[in-house]
């Protein structure tokens, strides 16, 4: 992992771009170490998703816990998938047509998990090796779908935060039940992108045995900012009292 | 409102038994003054539920908040309805045998909003009227059909956290539609006692802009502690920033 820059931010939090394996990356670590850390998920393209990304780093550091992120595969600068921009215009083809997309949605989403997870899982070697965290991390936000096969095959995720979207391969149901972390999942109510009895279904085929589903009023993009409170609170509790030896 | 006895708690936290129109009810207050208020709904039966809303009065006396509660029509040491109890063993027989409940649950909670709904209406009156209040009110609790009606006709019920029960009237979906004010649910998911799919539903009919569903895992009286931490930053939002003139 090569760090290609730092920055001081306010309250003591440095933010550092890396590169591991040529995907980019970013780690935000807060003043006081060990922190544990939170992979943050996105919907791929960091340039562009820089601001949020750097709100909910923010955000966590106050609460002591370290975030990173790395860039999707075939988003932002990565070389760029011709199968998934395929996929992708079949979607929004078949969306807007009101016609079915499970079909589309695996040829989309599958490949992404079975290409994204070995990065994600070899950023966490590469940033859990650094002294500034405890060992402790967890998984927040989307693509879901990364999300559900970190928290499954991944035993250093202890907990997560996961955003419901409608965009899970229906065979991904049956590794739901397999997962048996701490989650938190946000669903928007009146989310025009997903399908609400979907993603009440997945809730209810999580094996967790402590899972919450908050849902908010809203579109895709409108989570309250009291939801992201709660969402901190969640990790805080399952990250901060769990710091493990290194 | 006669007051019957006070006692002094720790943090300064000071409980009062009153009598309002023979009613039996409790005050909790905070030791700063004015508090905003929560009317603390429960099942019936001050005496047996009291160590559960002495939990919840500590609570959210600790945020500031004072709370109280009184008996409901038919409950504790209050003369008992014979056509209530006829009803509560109809619903018990009619949910061992698996049949329908809509007319029984008709029976049992429409004339107990009735009859309650103008009980907590005269207990804020008088709650209200104490220098150590502020004026802002809020409800929380079961029965949901008390709290809903609450939420609809009184407009110094700033707030409402609802615990999300099958036993709503048919009647009362279209209520929901008409109460606009922010509200907290709470569902516990595997409640043995209740039909989720009713609880979503009605979570959807209500027609709050802000509206929040937390579902946790767990029985009826399962709700884990960050739940009701979560439900406790919501009334503080609510009710601290929005004291109103007295």
């Amino acid at each position: 992992m090569n760090f290609d820059s730092e920055c001081r931010l306010d309250e003591g939090v440095i933010e550092r771009e890396f590169t591991l394996n040529e995907i980019p990356g970013i780690l935000w670590t807060p003043a006081i170490s060990p922190a544990p850390l939170i992979l943050m998920g996105h919907p791929g393209g960091l340039r562009t998703q820089y601001p949020r990304l750097l709100g909910r780093a923010r955000r966590a550091a106050a609460d002591g816990i370290a975030t990173a992120t790395i860039e999707l595969p075939g988003s932002g600068e990565r070389p760029p998938s011709a199968d998934a921009q395929q996929a992708r215009a079949d979607l929004r083809r078949a969306l807007a047509a009101g016609e079915p997309i499970d079909e589309i949605v695996d040829r989309l989403i599958l490949p992404l998990v079975e290409q994204a997870v070995p990065e994600w899982q070899a950023a966490l070697d590469a940033l859990l090796a650094l002294p500034e965290l405890s060992g402790a991390a967890g998984y927040s936000g989307g693509p879901i779908a990364i999300g559900m096969r970190l928290a499954l095959v991944e035993p250093r995720i202890l907990a997560a935060g996961l955003f419901a979207g409608s965009f899970v391969p229906r065979v991904m149901f049956e590794e739901a039940r397999q997962i048996s972390i701490p989650l938190h999942v946000l669903l928007q109510w009146d989310d025009e992108g997903n399908d609400r009895q979907l993603a009440l279904d997945l809730f209810d085929a999580f094996g967790s045995r402590e899972k919450t589903l908050q849902a908010n009023m809203g579109g895709h993009t409108g989570v309250p900012a009291f939801a992201g409170d709660d969402a901190s609170r969640f990790f805080a509790r399952h990250l901060m009292t769990t710091g493990r030896e290194k």
